[in-house]
């Protein structure tokens, strides 16, 4: 058994929770695998806190530059996408193999942090950075890597669950629930990133490389986030037998792929719609497999650190049977034919209007969407009229392209019944 | 890169499916892992039926020797543990990798297979022979390689979860939804394997031998099927938020292992709960990644034939690099003490009594329960009297000693007002 010296640099939350692993499930990882870990260092700026670690004498350095030299593989922690990014380039150019769970480092630089990788001969590994503990980008790269992948939906961010799991069990208001998510520390101070969408866009970036082949980047991924969402909505679609769930999606129609984030509808009785809370899902389909589903927590301490010492331990094989790159961290290789913009994609749809009580509404509105051949599949109009002596209607459609929709939402939009403008939100069958 | 060979013996319903895929899918598979998967022979010994797949000229033979001379890894999907094992440890000594999905030979005969794969310098892999598609070994073996596994709960056999998910949905008998599975296909014409659970624990042994590091055998685990089951039962269970699933459990409390096969009542909003049909799902809680839950297709043609070559791909970057072995087909090393027997297990009940619509009745049952320390959490009782006069009692109970129920229920049973033997079922939280 050889031994496998470890620097964790950033000793954050998940910095603690790899080092916990390292010094608490030592024995039970060599057991198991036969790679012994050793912790060598850990590199913070602040190493006076108390992460609740006993850490050993000599770990503790501020010097990363040390923390690198000093191991065979590097644990990237620190976040953010200036100094991460420097001394991950750092570790790859001094022959160093590296562990980070920086999704939006990856979404951003991936290719040409690969590329550094590819060029040192060394290993960078990022399970953590999707679906914290669910080893998802083991099982897309590995796992089933007999199939195309012909679809990708997953709930990728804990907190934009909590917050719409929150809304649904207490029929409560985005802002609230926000607001108390952030007093309970499942929120950030600054939530954008999480409920605009950005970090499931980052993740869902990573997955669609990894299933198409080609290291995507932010501008390929259209995204709406949940930040705003009308607790009405949520009320509607589940009176339809829908629940709304923030998805990354990922579609490959013909060689055509779309990649979009946006709150979506799902059927209350599927698999996805059932995960609450702050865990992720990830359904992935192949054109062998069928459809599988990867469910585990998202994120904190330990679950997110049990992913990267996976990708340790694989690291820790590699460098045992020296074949670094065995499984490439990144695979070039183009599996598609190109990107979808959203004028192209057909949904199903959910559509919200607030209009005036009078006759010729409904009349109106099924006109204009049936000449750009949108077809109801249902419609709920109830006896209640809102304060203000408009109320509500809503529609969902059979399948449907989105540029027929834009252009009949533009034209009802015009009409003189409308009091507020039509909310709409995509269904996706899984 | 590397073209690997590859053998298939046995030419049923997963080898076609391999084949199709060896076939479908070979340049997606180079172009995702870079390696080159060529299919070498097919050995049966009925070469003439047609399987609906075209087979290239020359690949066909009724002879196994010159199947296993002719490949670098040889895939039996024969079945069976009589010629299954001997063309596997032929191929083994042959110094050629296996890839197998038979889950019968490797619980009864796994400890020698493997140790024929050492000695040999060779692997044997078996992704296919739990949970179909699901990579779930791998998920075992790498992805959760950091935790203490505490507890895995799985629904691992297809028939079995499509016959209780219509018991449910249908409000049918057994005997009946088993009938027509049966002329559906989805159970066998000799459906013991399935329905009396033994299917499921061969699966069972084999993630309990992965989670512990000693290769189990059937004795060791305690295994109860589905075989006619009351349909009244999963009434009962629906009342009470429950629904019953035919599950694998193994438990790790303190050292001490439980494995065991049962019809299991759990919570109806528990994701494993929602698992229907013929699929497939396991949960896997480990000590640092809490809890994760893998869901898929357990059979089926395409799916098992995609786990099947998502391990010749591995074996196939193990031939590319000369890393055989680089993950151990089973890595011994004891993560545990010793086995519980069932006498010791805690566990919460449902208790179905059949009892004469009289007084005391309740009072005796709880009585002799509590003088077991069994607690009683609810307590189901209808005004509904049986033809025969007899009336249903059911009582869910809190965690409680399985000796000490036995005991109970054996004092129970000899009471005058019992019209019928108790049905137990085992409650699990999940």
């Amino acid at each position: 058994m050889k031994e496998v010296k470890v620097s964790v640099i950033g000793f954050g939350t998940v910095g603690a929770g790899v080092v916990d692993i390292l010094l608490g499930n030592a024995d039970v990882i060599a057991t198991r695998t036969g790679v012994v870990l050793k912790l060598t260092r850990i590199a913070d700026l602040d190493i006076k806190r108390d992460r609740g670690v006993k850490v050993p004498d000599g770990v503790l350095t501020t010097d990363s530059t040390e923390a690198i030299e000093a191991a065979d593989v590097v644990i990237e922690l620190i976040g953010g996408t200036t100094i991460a990014r420097k001394i991950i380039l750092q570790a790859l150019n001094a022959g160093k193999s590296v562990v980070t769970a920086n999704k939006a480092l990856l979404a951003h630089y991936g290719a040409e942090l690969f590329e550094a990788a590819r060029k040192n001969g060394v290993d960078l590994f990022y399970e953590a950075s999707v679906g914290g503990g669910i080893p998802i980008i083991k099982a897309l790269r590995e796992g089933l890597a007999a199939n195309r992948i012909n679809r990708i939906c997953g709930i990728l961010n804990g907190t934009c669950n909590y917050i719409l799991t929150r809304m649904e069990n207490e029929h409560a208001d985005f802002a609230s629930v926000l607001a108390d998510a952030q007093k309970l520390g499942y929120a950030e101070a600054n939530p954008s990133l999480d409920i605009d969408g950005f970090d499931t866009a980052h993740k869902t970036v990573i997955l669609a490389s990894l299933a198409c082949g080609r290291w995507f980047g932010m501008d390929d991924v259209h995204v709406e986030g949940i930040n705003g969402l009308d607790s009405r909505d949520i009320e509607y679609a589940a009176k339809a037998g829908y629940r709304i769930k923030l998805l990354g999606i990922i579609k490959n129609i013909n060689g055509a792929i779309q990649m979009r984030v946006h709150p979506t509808l799902v059927a209350t009785d599927s698999m996805i719609a059932n995960i609450s809370d702050v865990f992720n899902g990830v359904m992935v389909e192949g054109d062998m497999v069928g459809r599988t589903l990867f469910y585990g927590r998202g994120a904190g301490r330990q679950a997110t650190a049990s992913a990267v010492v996976a990708d340790i331990i694989d690291i820790g094989r590699n460098l045992i049977y020296g074949t670094s790159q065995r499984v490439p961290c990144f695979k070039e290789g183009q599996l598609y034919e190109r990107l979808s913009p959203m004028d192209e994609i057909e949904s199903r749809y959910y559509l919200r209007f607030t209009v005036d009580d009078c006759p010729g509404v409904v009349a109106g509105i099924s006109k204009i969407l049936s000449e750009h051949s949108i077809s109801i599949a249902s419609l709920i109009q109830e006896e209640h009229t809102d304060a203000d002596g408009s109320v509500p209607l809503v529609v969902l459609t059979h399948p449907a392209s989105e540029k027929e929709m834009k252009q009949a939402l533009e034209k009802i939009g015009a009409m003189p019944f409308n009091r507020a403008p039509v909310r709409l939100l995509r269904i996706e069958t899984i």
